[in-house]
């Protein structure tokens, strides 16, 4: 699979685009990889780019008041992640993102975006429909948080996401379900009983 | 100011249409009131439309695990008001919405949200637009619950919503910046000392 076989195909789930589109759209990209740990973002700084996640993993999260990382996201493969608060009211962001695997992206400038919804206004198409699902996700999120018992959202977890549960750590998917790691690990130790 | 100069405003802003496009597009919404206290929806049942508030206010809420009220979203005048999770994934959702002051709005259902994008496709762009927003604020809320102290999220929700610290009750505002009603009155008071 070349670089962009992933990225067309997730586009091509929700738009039809002739080969000069293509093209034209992956003339717009730009490949970036990081290493297990490294930053993609670091909070206070301006997030001005989409970016594409071709292989690994990243999450992205924030420092509550105490000081504690509270995961608002976590994006795997052939999913985009954006801190939206940055990009769209062009300000410093107050999350971080980082790379929880050794991971592949492709990077989508806003400044590109811009060109991109201009000359290909099927575009608009996809983004519309992209960022009305990760609302949609993001708002199911808070209702399990506030409705579901942590081992039901432990359960969700494991049926959205089974290619995860070996990446994270027991921390990191105790943060994303909104539990202490103690907490986790007891609810472990008792379902293996 | 009659029923539709509201909304017209509104999508001006981002959008540019003809005269033929602006009544085609009044000609899909219905209008639909609402008395103070009345749902527009209720938990678990299928939300298929988006709802655009021309008079009033309205929350959405959800009932946490103890049975209390937990509110996600309030729109005032001149914001649509959509329970994205069930619209998008076309589900029961659960969450109520419910009017907050005697309440109009323009309803806009999915169907023909659909024969809109396809006809006048430039409301692509104003969907997208207006979900990145939506989206963003929903990002900064969570993040605001997390990282900021009750009495700054107070602070910020007076700026944010000026018209709304007359029509909201105390326990409205206390749940929406995410702290107990006894909490928020113990710190106005200690405000007005």
């Amino acid at each position: 699979m070349n670089d962009h076989t992933l990225i067309l195909e997730n586009v091509g789930k929700h738009i039809s685009l002739s080969e000069e589109e293509k093209d034209y759209f992956v003339s717009l990209l730009y490949a970036k990889d990081f290493q297990r740990k490294e930053y993609l973002q670091r909070e206070g700084s301006n997030s001005n780019h989409f970016t594409f996640i071709t292989q690994g993993c990243v999450k992205s999260y924030l420092l509550d008041k105490r000081g504690e990382e509270r995961i608002l996201t976590i994006a795997p493969v052939d999913w985009w992640v954006v801190d939206y608060m940055s990009f769209v009211f062009e300000k410093p962001g107050n999350l971080f993102i980082q790379a929880i695997a050794d991971t592949s992206t492709l990077v989508l400038t806003k400044e590109k975006r811009q060109d991109l919804l201009r000359k290909v206004p099927q575009f608009e198409q996809y983004f519309r429909v992209l960022t009305e699902r990760a609302f949609a996700v993001s708002q199911q999120r808070i209702t399990d948080i506030l409705s579901l018992t942590a081992a039901e959202r432990f359960e969700k977890f494991c049926i959205q996401y089974p290619s995860l549960t070996g990446t994270l750590s027991q921390q990191q998917i105790a943060s994303f379900i909104g539990v202490t790691p103690a907490f986790l690990s007891r609810m472990l130790k008792s379902k293996r009983k």
